[in-house]
């Protein structure tokens, strides 16, 4: 059993900005030569996400659809008055969201269904570089 | 330290049908021989989710209504107009809502609470066969 | 690879109140002498939560706000009217956010952003005394 971590930085466009990463930890598996256990990916950041998603525009747009409605950007927020960023929002949806996923693979696969994609979301009101940790448990 | 995937089928009725698996995980922790370490719960799919709940029908009830409060499925969704499932509501449930879990186990025992069940939740629309991975990291 | 299990117990007082444990985790992972791994946090019980998030006052509020938004106390529950505990809200809430987080660490330091605490949520509706197990595996 070993440890290996791995960074992936992405640049992104914020106010929900989803991004498929399955590739990237696909390739950082095959790579690793690891067969079995399990790969953690962590978002650095507190208003950011990760997630696993049918990755297709329609449903993206209905997710960032989702959370406007439940989480409005367009309402006050007591970070906003003390901080002034504006991204009050993008915090409470973050918590929400989780900044952590952890899935098995076996015999050198992630356990992913077909349709089911990893991504990372970024909830902030701006572009952002983003640092993701990939790190892999296993044999 | 070792590594050891399982896998569990579970047919599911879909619109939010809330299975408890805590037995069938407590079964393969008892078998696995392990004493200390993780255990990841992860549905292979973008329509269900993993959680832990108190396992008792009004409580379940609540919990689908809330669901339906929060993200409607009445409501149109841009995946429905490109694919005709008519589940989009189920993949928004289902990426907010998470795919995978970890508990850790000491001493032979998960680290339940007493009244804290291992579920999975299916938010598609219709009745599915689920593939549940049950990986345990420990020694 | 190793596995070492640590509990804290913490005194909370309910409604929604956050704390920040973020010092205890790092303070076990110090003493723990590992460098590189993960540490999974779970929170035992089935109306508390654990997720990430900036602690800050304004924001704390908002959380509290946006949860009380999306899923009001003032509603009637099933639960609450088998059980008569008046904390069905507390059960759906904790439900989905969930009870477990799992955060990489490398050279002995936990991955977090600069503003990103780790926090337990406890939403139960009086206080109570929580068990969390803060688990690590690595070497």
């Amino acid at each position: 059993m070993t440890v290996i971590t791995r960074t992936l930085t992405v640049e992104t466009r914020g106010n929900c900005h989803v991004i498929d990463i399955t590739q990237d930890v696909t390739r950082e598996l095959d790579s690793s030569g690891l067969s079995n256990g399990i790969v953690t990916v962590f978002i650095a950041g507190s208003t950011a996400g990760v997630t696993t998603i049918e990755y297709e525009d329609g449903l993206i747009n209905d997710f960032k659809n989702a959370w406007e409605r439940n989480i409005p950007r367009d309402i006050p927020y007591q970070h906003d008055k003390r901080w002034g960023d504006g991204n009050g929002y993008s915090h409470v949806r973050a918590s929400m969201q989780g900044p952590s996923l952890t899935i098995p693979f076996a015999n050198k696969k992630l356990v992913l269904g077909t349709w089911q994609q990893i991504v990372i979301v970024d909830f902030d009101n701006r572009s952002r570089s983003r640092k993701i940790v990939i790190q892999f448990l296993g044999e």
